[in-house]
């Protein structure tokens, strides 16, 4: 499918990837370690422009890109010289690997650049998607992909029409707990799932920033957060729903609701038969957690679930008069770190991303359809779509 | 309201509420106690008969009274005379206090019976608090009250038309871990609430129960569990819902589902703006619980919230940077022995129940709305209420 | 062993204890019930009197005795007689059945006495028992059985003589999740405990109170609560220990320790390895929790442990790279109506109870080693004696 | 007192600190975020050498030094060529910025190295923490310091004369909850601290690895894990202990213990009359957590505690009848980039390490005495230390 998609320049070989050895110090009872950190050397990874210099960047992305193994930072993007310069001091970034939006085109030439990591508001992902793959370079983009999926699809054809990789940056998906919890809806662990309740709310500040301005953000919670429950009900079952139910509601009077949507209550039906019921809400106490019900004699789920750190897994399940709740772990790592490395090993070794425009574009179909289930007060038929994990690349094989 | 409404024949002292004193023997810096179980005598409790030896009496009503202190057993009904007999003989009863279902209306002799206590098939709940009324006793039934509103209505008149009081199990309401829920909600602990998840599920076994009887119970998961999640939003707002939408699945080919629905996942919004999400189902692992977001900086709830014992309150909230999350408990007490105890105290002191009728029958109002719209997939609007608690007599006092 | 030891008037028959059936409700692979209560006629069930109405008498014993399946209350036992009868018209006890100090002697001609509930302070357990046997009555002791071992060895040979049952009330080791615990130590599960940790801490308050006299405690936190942690290491391995070594302190200028310890730290040794590492305390805010280290990838224990209720089993270990902390829970059930049951099953069937005089004295003679090593500031060595649970009966095979 | 000892040659400007605005995004009533981060550009720096490549430096000290924004990798000494020069490869290193311990020395011709990170077995600090004294480089140094007090002193007297500084690597110190932890005891929150409990066990696997030599380790369970237990009582009271008291066990037969001890349970009392109870072990599952007792309605205390991550915070106290159960947390960040930033911070501002050499010795003089004691079997008192933190610098202020 990706085959006419060019990969990276560097040459990895496999001997870069050889860990070094650490001596065993725990009992073979105890928890078994990973592999070490094998960092390949900093001239083999892939180099990333970040373009938009806001609080997701300078908060995670950077840091990230700190502790990746496979990726560093080459260039940054923005509209505000100061803060860059700042920036790239900071992260020891020669100066005159700094763009702006009017010259950004010019990043073409920079040969140490072969990613750009798209962190802008949404309605501005198309625009740099394009440019980015007119220039030549690969297209990691932050979520929600597009405010519609008329443009959505229009970022796919140009990446595709440029042979280059497109990834959406579902960092969910990319992490261990999450793909734990997937590895036991796709085996049935406790049964067939029939349920599943999924949760995104956080308390939005300041009525003038980006996330609340309609031709920015393209919507309100629904594209924010409220993604995060479509994306991972999807990603859990590897299904496409076959129908959607919504309601919206914003305090009347709430200044910070006067563009965008307050809350979004939303369910849908997979192929399968699993039913998901969600919130998604800008204006109440943070919470963001799913809980995943099957039909014999167990339900497992996360909450937290979609915070940047502290995930924890949560099950109930029952043997004879016992009833046990349990929390498996298997660590936190830092999931843009995980997320930027899975794009970095694709451009290396050709691959194509666990989650592409396709995915992407796919939640942006689902959103527009909750929508109109809003605005019409019915349910919304959705186009069938058969076969598992039909809108992802091959699934990440590294630890 | 119910002034024309008897009491009992009981004649209670404030001496016979006296506590016995117990030496104080922590330091007062620990947690306090409440005072001394204090029974009034067992000549001066109120007497009940049992109607409906299933599991729900034999496990929690029957040894629910013997906890109790201010109620007492005086009487079984049953069809299964085998049955009653050996109950009779378990809990000490003379076997001429029992009943059946025939010559039930000579409890209207027994001057032992002041309750009714009705724990039989939904369907059948008409039938037996029209003859409780007519035998002159009042009547405690289990919920849902009814299998529709009609019947529901019939009940509180004839009731009221016999002068005597009609109470609904809604034992959630009585639990004070819930109640310390309700005071955290009324009085905008962690500001307003917006939003509130709750969710009743559980796993049905043999298909032939009563429970999966349309004629007998009238519905599905909805009016046996997912009623707790509408009466307990309902109880912890004071509020009554504007308008309802829902959605009904059943998974094809489960045998367990010819009659009623196994899934419904249903929405309402209330007056003050709170929006409820609700899932119930018979179909999945057991799991019940509410979280209610609220607009300050905090949310709280319960998991599990709505099982017999084991209830636990969570909290999450912040402050400066510190992320708090919290359980406050109250203990456990034996949720139905705090209903049945206050349905006594209001017999004994001639009050109206906490939770009549009317409660009821407002559950069983709302629950056709839910159905109506899962058949037209529209939302139903419901008739404006102003005010709050207006369907339950004063808030319990006792301890 | 206790062959000439009597049992109960009564006469049990098979048919007394089968149970009424209760239909299937769930699924069978959720949570399985237990066999439904199965209370014996009240004319079948053994007769308690309890001497000593204090704040464990009335806040749990009477409560208890109102919920048990084999026992009931028939006298009380008290030097107030106010109190006395205050308690005797709240249980609908006829006045005739309360005794006093005096006329405790008299009881021997209750035939509706089988078992005397001994609740007084620590240092009135010995001739209470004395008398009981001399009545003729089985005695149910409260721990700490006496205030010296000398004492203890008194009342064994004193019920001996008298032919009847002494059983020390050990409330944790007929507690359903305690002996969950205890089964997983002895099967090993996570390999052999090498090592267990126990706390049981609480905050005194009136420096007046009896637990505070060394004339009538005996002692201070050691014998009130830190007992739990000794007699609950011993009950999970079935050990005895070999050396006990220890510290005591109270904080200087405090009222409430003039004459009692406040606080010991104690260690001890048992014959297959373990190590037992424990604090007790009088002057902090309540814990009590234990915790068992295995040497197969995991530990096990409960916090909290020691609590009338709400007790929670808490589990550690991996599998592979996932770490797994779990809570298993078999319910909550009152303690003392399960130790008071088991009890009235020794009588009605002539059983020796699984907590016996001999599991009492045992306790006492390591207390006193423990406090001979806080005084000589070194280890202490203890009679070597083999075998597993020699100290006590058959092990409860009720439900 | 460390008026003569050099800081660094790096010129630090207020400017150089500032933040890159980040706009606030969520409610106010939120949590509130820390400022964004601000790492100091790569050439403003401090240069660390680490020396000894084992599993700590390859899993924690390299990876940590990627996130930390005073501090880079800039020499890595150990004698194995070839692993050093997979790890120099792996993080960009230039392989003429690598040593052996025969050519360490040269190290002082090396501008860029101004800290030497000592992560070898514990018998060589002292060799090492000489020859970089020698060099004129500042050491931070692994704990336990030393496998002795004398030479804990010889290592402080060496750094002093060479003018430079040696702080010893207690993370835990500068990790924020465990900090949050110690603002509660020192303001004597829910009361003064009566008691501690600490514990830190693990269960050892290869009987050949250098922590189970007495020749390279100085000791077994003690010195690497239960000396988390002494140090972070010491660091949250700020008092040393007048005396202490303990038991050493070792299974019979288990390879692993031929030279080093397996466990040890200790107890110390503090001058304000605090009691600390430990266990600490080689041989059994992994725990490491502490609780903090105090006399006014309140525990608190981690569990876990002393891992490298996951760290959770964990409170009891009751309000009237309520009890509550609380996790504050201040969220994870890296441990070892903490305590190397507060190296360089020292280094930058030419201020005293929070833990310096007299940290690391005062806990070498405390575990000679549990020795002592084990090996005696009495309590061992110690040297009488008046004021509080007398052996630390001053408290970090970095956020």
């Amino acid at each position: 499918m990706e085959s006419t998609v060019s990969g990276s320049i560097k040459n990895l070989t496999p001997q870069d990837l050889v860990p070094v050895t650490v001596p065993a110090m725990n009992h073979p009872t105890e928890k078994q370690d990973g592999p070490p950190p094998t960092p390949v050397a900093p001239a083999k990874r892939i180099g990333y422009a970040i373009v938009g210099l806001g609080k997701l960047t300078i908060e995670e992305i950077l840091p990230a890109l700190s502790t990746c193994k496979f990726s560093k930072l080459v260039a940054l993007v923005s509209g505000d010289a100061d803060k860059a310069g700042n920036l790239a001091r900071q992260y020891g970034l020669d100066p005159a690997a700094i763009y702006n939006y009017q010259n950004f085109d010019n990043i073409k030439d920079n040969i140490e650049v072969e990613v750009v990591y798209i962190a802008l508001p949404n309605s501005m992902h198309k625009e740099f998607t394009l440019r980015t793959a007119k220039a030549g370079k690969h297209v990691l983009c932050e979520k929600p992909m597009s405010t519609n999926s008329k443009d959505a699809q229009i970022m796919i054809d140009a990446c595709k029409a440029a042979g280059k990789k497109l990834m959406i940056a579902y960092r969910i998906q990319y992490e261990p707990n999450n793909r734990f919890v997937q590895s036991w809806v796709r085996n049935n662990k406790y049964g067939k799932v029939r349920l599943i309740e999924s949760t995104n709310v956080q308390n939005s500040g300041d009525s003038n920033q980006w996330r609340l301005k309609k031709a920015l953000a393209g919507g309100g919670s629904l594209p924010d957060i409220g993604l995060y429950c479509i994306n991972t009900a999807r990603f859990l079952l590897g299904e496409e729903p076959e129908w959607v139910s919504a309601t919206t509601y914003s305090t009347p009077g709430d200044e910070r609701f006067k563009e965008v949507e307050e809350t979004v209550l939303f369910q849908m039906r997979f192929p399968g038969g699993t039913l998901l019921n969600s919130s998604c809400s800008y204006g109440v106490h943070d919470s963001k957690r799913y809980r995943v019900f099957a039909d014999k004699g167990g339900w497992y789920g996360m909450d937290p679930a979609y915070n940047y750190t502290g995930l924890k897994i949560e099950v109930s399940h029952a043997e004879g008069k016992v009833e046990y709740k349990e929390n498996p772990s298997l660590g936190d790592k830092d999931h843009f770190a995980l997320e930027i490395d899975h794009m970095s090993r694709c451009v290396l070794e050709n691959k194509m991303p666990y989650t592409p425009g396709e995915e992407g574009l796919q939640d942006q179909v689902i959103m527009e359809a909750i929508y109109e289930s809003a605005r019409t007060g019915k349910p919304v038929n959705l186009k069938k779509i058969d076969g598992l994990d039909v809108f992802r690349g091959p699934a990440p094989d590294e630890d």
